[in-house]
Formats: C-alpha cells, structure tokens, sequence
C-alpha cells in the first residue's frame, strides 16, 4: 500500500467483512478495535528447584507473575496501566443510543458464552464493554508442573500472552510503552523480565455522517427493507487504519453475513440470498455515491 | 502404625535420612517443615472466546486467578491469608545463632541456584527463610494458548497447583481452611470456583535437649572428632509428626549423606567410610542412651 499510494488514491474503501444483525436486519459497522499483544517471562532459578530445599527464600517466578499481573487491572475490571485511558474517545449519546439499542444484551452474552455472570469495567454496559472499551486479558499463562497430582517445585520461569484491545484515539505505541513501564516498575531485582512484541495494531472509527455512510444506509435500507443498525466491531481489521494513514480513506463495511456464519470455523457458510442482496446493494450505494439514486 | 501402635511402642524413634553439613561436619537436624498443597481451578466460559467478539464483558479466568493469587502475598514476600502466621513457633536465640552459623548464606542460595538476588520475608534471613519460616510457593500454572506466536483467546478456565510449606505448631487443617476462606473471599461471582487438596501435612520439630538429642551429640561428636550443628530441614517427613502423635516418641535424625550426593537423582551415592563411621556412631548413640559411654 505504501508503495501503490497513489494507485490506490480513492475517496472511500469500501469491504464486505462484516455481518447483519440478524437474518432480517442490515447493520452498519463504523469502527473496529485495537489490538497490543504482548508476551510477559519472567525468568527466576536456572532449573526447576525443589520448594523444600529453597521455599521461602528465593522468588518464585510465578509468583511474581501473578503479582505483576493483577497490578494492571483492578478487581473491578479496570484497567491499572497509567496513562491507559488518556486518549480514549468517549462514547457520545447517539453512540449509546445506538449501541444499547442494536448491540449485545446481557443475556445474549451469557448464552453465548456460558459465564456465570455479566462482568467488566464499571459503567459500561456489556454491548459497550465488548466493542467501545479497551481492555486487558490474559490469553496465556504457563508456569511450573502442571500435570495431574502434585510436584513441589518452584518453577525456573513463568510465561503469560497478554493482549490489549483499543479503541479510537488510544496509539498502540503509546500503550505498548506504557505497558512496558509499568511491567517494569513492577518487577522485583529478584528475578529477570523479558518482555515480547506480537502485534500493534490501531483501532478504527469512521464518521457515521460521511457522504457514503449516508449512502450506505439508504443503499441497505433498500435492499433489505429496513434501515440498518450502526453497530461497533470488538474485534481487529489492522488494514483500515492503514487505509487512513496511507491513503487517507475512510472504510465503509457493507457487510452481509448472519452473526451465525461459523465465522473462522468449520462449516462456515454465506447465504446466497445475502450475496444477490449484497451485490445489489452494492450497486445501489455505487449508484448513491454517483447522486444517481 | 495405628493398628501395631502398643507394638511399636518406643522412647525414640531414630532415622538416617538426613545429611551432614559437609564432608568433615556432622549435623543434627531437629525440624522438617509440613507442607499443605491445593490446586485451584476457576471456570468461566464454556469454551476459549474470541477476545474481540467478548473481551471486556466477561470475567477472564486466567485475570481472576492471577488476582486472587496475588492477594495471598505482599510484594515483600509476606504471606497475607488471614491467620496464617498466628502459631507459628518462633526461632528462639540459640536456634537462630545455630541456624545462621551453619546454614544456607546469601553466596551459597546464588550459586546453588542461580536466582539473581535472595528474596523472601522481610526481618529473616535466607537461611531462616527456607528452613524456620512457613512459605506460599506457586508450583504450576496452566490457562489459554501456550504455544509459539499468539492467539486471542479468553480462555475457559484457569488452575493453579500452589502449596505452603508449614513449620511447628501451624495445624495443616487450620491452614488448609483459612487458605479455602481466602481464596472464596478473594472469587468474584462472575467465575467459577474449585479447590482441590492434594497434601496435608504437619512440621515436626524435636526438642534439642533431651537425653536423646544429648546422646545423639556425644556419639557424633566421638564419630567425626567435631561436635554436630544444629539444622533444620526446609522439606517434610510425613511420617515424623505421626511417630510422635501416634506413639509419643521424639525423633532423632541421625543422618550421613554428604549435602552434594545427588538426592533422589541420577548418581544417587554414599560414602563407604560415611557408612561404616555412621554405623558406629549409632553404636555409640544407644551406648550412650543405655548410660554406658
């Protein structure tokens, strides 16, 4: 893309990697998160030791861990990082409205899912928490014995993937580095600390008043017979950002696969009713865009 | 050795399962420590979730656990479970002067281990640490994606083995509850929760005055030509603690391996001469305990 800018000069870009509502409802996605992945070790003894010959008296790799990690995130699901939060664009009230009205509801979530209980940064609900929040997880953990019964060691080093999602406005850059310094501040002499780079990746937000999501909308609201819901993406698309930066393109996703499309999985599918209304919604938002309605 | 308890009936029990302090030094060890050993699942979702499609609205078992680990321990290395330091038997003088001539310096942790800095509980030191004070060790971690690269799951459940190291007059039990009740307080309700037990086990301590323990200090004496140091072992012998609450007797723990002899290991050794000396000092150890130096 760098190389092909001005190829590539273009007013918008339009994909279709996105999906309805539902089988009925068209939706209209204008943003998708971040992504800063990142892999904690910390590295302790040279070999496994024996936790009755040393117990007490050197760090345990894993336990520092787990110290280091529960200082990023507060019990109530905020997250800790200084600085975290700064950039983020709040939600505005056309926003919640929408997001409330279209997105994930609490019992959807937990169906899906199978947790206990609804759970997440305070003051959000989950259709925010999953889609207009950033968050911190833990994607990995591996330390010591971990096969069936007991083994007294204390493990000679401790591993975690942790990732980051962001939303509009957060620099991956910025929050990469200040992942790191608080990484940092809170590893102890006792041990050593390498910290791995996976993935930076900006989150996404284009404007839901742009000439073409105007066009989008009224394209969806003839093809499918009802207007569409604006919803939020939880999930990446590294490549639109890039879009902007480099060709300073909006995207629009005209997406049209069901939420149920086994996305990523076996047996996904795509309805061929939705590729002939696609396509000819396509055309209408082509036609749109060239004020040929 | 409930059922022949009356058979068994004895004043001392005397074991060589120990070692000296080195080749030239013999030692008397009068404390192993217990050890009380859980494993602590939390459960969430049904299966590992797309961090973008649920990141931020569901609890992370992996986060959970790494919080609730973490609340058990100060950063300083102090175990915070409410209770746990209340019978803990404290180093009289004379075990302290004893123990911090003959045991484990600060040079010898770094070279036997390769840790780059001693750590542990603040106002002990390293040889205290690991044989005198009771410990919280995580001894395996497992949660997520633990391959090469990276993956963006939040994954569906988390286990942690952790064990404590006990030392004289902490009761297993007393300690294995006040563990469950913390680690209970300490699970919000959007997890689940289980513990598992996989050892009990008390410390034992014999008292280092009685005829037994004088008797076993002059034999050691005559044996190796230098009076023995006094040790305590930071591991756990079961079956001491049985020996004196089932058939009243104080242990002696004659021991003759040199510390480097490859403890159940490949290479596992015993000196010839450490064999025949060590069969003449329990020889002289009942002349001793029969009056008859």
């Amino acid at each position: 893309m760098r190389q092909y800018a001005s190829d590539l000069a273009c007013d918008y870009v339009v994909l279709s990697d996105t999906a309805k509502l539902n089988a009925h409802t068209p939706a209209l996605a204008y943003a998708t998160r971040g992504l800063v992945y990142k892999e904690i070790t910390i590295d302790g003894p040279s070999r496994d030791l024996h936790s009755g010959q040393y117990g007490g008296a050197v760090a345990n790799p894993a336990n520092v861990l787990s110290r280091i990690l529960a200082s990023l995130q507060d019990p109530a699901g905020r997250v800790t990082i200084p600085g975290f939060y700064d950039d983020v664009r709040p939600l505005s009230e056309w926003e919640k409205t929408h997001l409330n009205q279209a997105g994930l509801t609490d019992e959807q979530l937990l169906a899906g899912t199978g947790s206990p209980a609804p759970a997440g940064e305070p003051g959000f609900t989950s259709a925010e928490r999953c889609t207009a929040r950033p968050t911190f997880d833990i994607n990995g953990l591996i330390a010591g014995y971990t096969g069936e019964g007991a083994a007294t060691v204390i493990p000679t080093k401790a591993t975690a993937k942790v990732s980051m999602r962001l939303v509009a406005d957060q620099d991956p850059e910025k929050i990469s580095q200040a992942f790191d310094r608080a990484i940092h501040a809170a590893c102890p002499p006792s041990v050593r600390l390498a910290i791995g780079n996976h993935t930076h990746c900006a989150a996404y937000q284009a404007p839901t008043d742009s000439p073409a999501m105007k066009a989008a909308s009224v394209a969806l609201t003839d093809s499918f017979g009802q207007p569409p819901v604006f919803t939020r993406e939880g999930g990446t698309l590294p490549i639109l950002p890039l879009f902007k930066q480099l060709l300073g393109a909006e995207s629009v996703m005209l997406g049209f696969a069901v939420p149920d499309c086994n996305l990523h999985s076996p047996n996904e599918f795509f309805h061929v009713a939705d590729f002939q209304r696609g396509t000819r919604c396509i055309l209408r938002f082509l036609a749109q865009m060239a004020n040929k309605p």
